[in-house]
């Protein structure tokens, strides 16, 4: 491979998370529940990270917990909810990832999706009359709205704020699966006003299999029964290595979360100018500016975007289609469906997604390959 | 410290698994999912990883999903299992761990609890009786039994192969928490006539934070919901490293599993000759034959099992006074209560595991410091 250009499936991991998670494999292995000396630095290591994950999203330690990841994360967050609240009333979005739609879909009550706009954004209006129906037929407490912070196909955030503060004015609670906003964009869960936030450590060059779920006192219940663990909300022993990674990661992408910006701004700036001054006839897909800074949805006219995938792939670069979990399923994805691509573009639909190991020569290359192989 | 002898806990990685899972950090770090080439390598290891996991417990590959442990294993059989038969009725024995009781407790149908004998054994008869008692109030396809293959604190082993035979008579389904036998005692699911089997690989010698369920086809249902990974049946990105982990240390543990018995037999017998030919007072707890080759639970009369497990803390030596995931809570056992260990023992209770990595040395320091510590 020469360019991996798809950093919204997953990233590589962090080669100072991966010298942290080192010592836990084989040296400091101790069960962190046991109650000899051996388990306290691993116990220490545990709550450190915790630490670090809840200063770099703005919350309290005690409010982070360790899930095995995402998808996880999200089904905690809704199912706990929906279990607890009798004759709830589910609100999301039409381009939200599968774990949170089949979720919702799989709570067993009635689940609200709203439209997006063009840019797939969640307008504050659609928020409303999603609520407003909500309201004549439960309590306002028994109402969970689930709106992504940033997509993981065409990249547009959400003005998370403002829908919190429609969602909060009429007393229901809100989570957002933030999986591709963590360690990209400056991620404040006091300034959202979010009640529940789901990360994925292996989307900002942590290690796969861990991820954590915020959420305010007392609103959690138990997902996975059994031991005390994670103040008895998730049950299992610790996976210590990913854990003290994914902090380790997460420290130092949000540390540089400025500098990566302003690279992969101008990483896309460099893909995108070459593909302005070509003649290929194409869309950027999700807002213009509200979007993560390394992402990158195109949409060619009369094209096949799987075609392209898989002749940038025989040319050693890694790009996708959509999301890495609906690969197997090649048809157009239910977020270029959402925001209404016209139909001769949609399946020449690509995904660029730079990261912060990316050069300016990496996205010159891979705008110059896709307007090659566009023209065979 | 100098000597780890908690290795029901958790044991240290093997090093073979831990080099066979670093490619998978920082080089072939590739999303499973994803279309293009650079991922078939990673979709190779786990599926081949599948294979061999497989073939440790003679199932087919399509009969085993990865999870994140244990506690999810076990959650997923019985959470998914009453979820989607109405009016369950679930069996258990009084000596399971606590993913399983809590997991039963909180599917929201009726749990029958059944009593173990004074060895820990659960008895054909109690499970007949147990049977007869929800069959009269349910039909039998909707009667799950839950029996662990053998206990975390005292270490027997049920005699699966009798008591699976007696549930199928019935018509009932079977699942087993073999989390502790797994890679310690031969598990042939095809002998055993199991329908599902959870397991964890940080009890054999595999990383944390992965672990797998056995299921037979078509009985599983999804408990993460989300993307097509795992079969369907489990959604999230693939945590590839400890995958490939996990099944290298099943691998090598499978096939020293003779070995390793004898091994820890050998060291088993080391330490209970010392303790025999001492003049302290103890009964050792569980099956005096039917039980896991490196386990010695035992209970020292009027004295306190934590005080010791404290004092050999501070000579270098792990040992628990029972499940980790209870140490926190201080109080006797549930195990320890359901085998009626006499009133004057229970407090005096520790739990003495050897691992492969253990020497006699080892076990006769551990018996000749126990000794001492009871002396004092």
């Amino acid at each position: 491979m020469k360019i991996y250009a798809d950093n919204a499936a997953t990233t590589r991991l962090d080669i100072d998370a991966f010298e942290a998670m080192k010592p836990y494999f084989l040296d400091d292995f101790a069960n962190p529940s046991s109650a000899y000396n051996f388990s306290k630095n691993v116990k220490q290591a545990i709550e450190e990270a915790r630490r670090t994950v809840a200063l770099c999203i703005n919350a309290q330690p005690e409010q982070i917990i360790f899930t095995s990841g995402g998808t996880e994360s999200n089904n905690h967050a809704i199912k706990c909810f929906t279990a607890q609240n009798q004759h709830c009333c589910v609100v999301t979005s039409s381009i939200e990832h599968h774990s949170v739609l089949y979720a919702c879909e799989n709570s067993g009550f009635e689940q609200l999706i709203m439209p997006v706009d063009k840019y797939g954004v969640v307008t504050n209006e659609e928020l409303k009359i999603a609520l407003d129906k909500c309201c004549l037929k439960t309590s306002p407490f028994s109402i969970l709205v689930s709106i992504m912070t940033a997509n993981n196909e065409i990249g547009t955030i959400q003005n998370i704020k403002a829908l919190s503060e429609t969602v909060h004015s009429y007393g229901a609670i809100f989570h957002t699966d933030a999986v591709q906003a963590v360690g990209h964009i400056p991620i404040d869960v006091q300034t959202l006003g979010v009640d529940m936030l789901s990360a994925s450590a292996h989307k900002f060059n942590g290690p796969k299999g861990i991820g954590f779920l915020y959420s305010k006192n007392g609103l959690l219940q138990i997902f996975h029964h059994g031991g005390g663990q994670e103040l008895g909300m998730r049950a299992g022993t610790e996976n210590v290595p990913a854990i003290v990674g994914m902090a380790v990661a997460l420290k130092k992408n949000v540390e540089e979360i400025k500098h990566n910006t302003e690279h992969l701004l101008h990483l896309t700036d460099a893909f995108f100018t070459i593909l302005k001054n070509s003649d290929v006839d194409f869309i950027l897909n999700g807002h213009p500016t509200e979007r993560l800074p390394g992402n990158l949805n195109i949409s060619f006219k009369g094209k096949s975007g799987e075609g392209l995938m898989h002749m940038l792939d025989l040319k050693g670069i890694c790009i996708s289609t959509g999301s890495a979990c609906d690969s197997i399923n090649q048809q157009v994805s239910h977020v270029i469906k959402a925001i209404n691509v016209p139909v001769e573009y949609r399946e020449g639909t690509v995904r660029v997604t730079f990261g912060k190991e990316n050069s300016e020569k990496d996205a010159m290359d891979v705008a110059n390959t896709l307007i090659k192989m566009i023209k065979i």
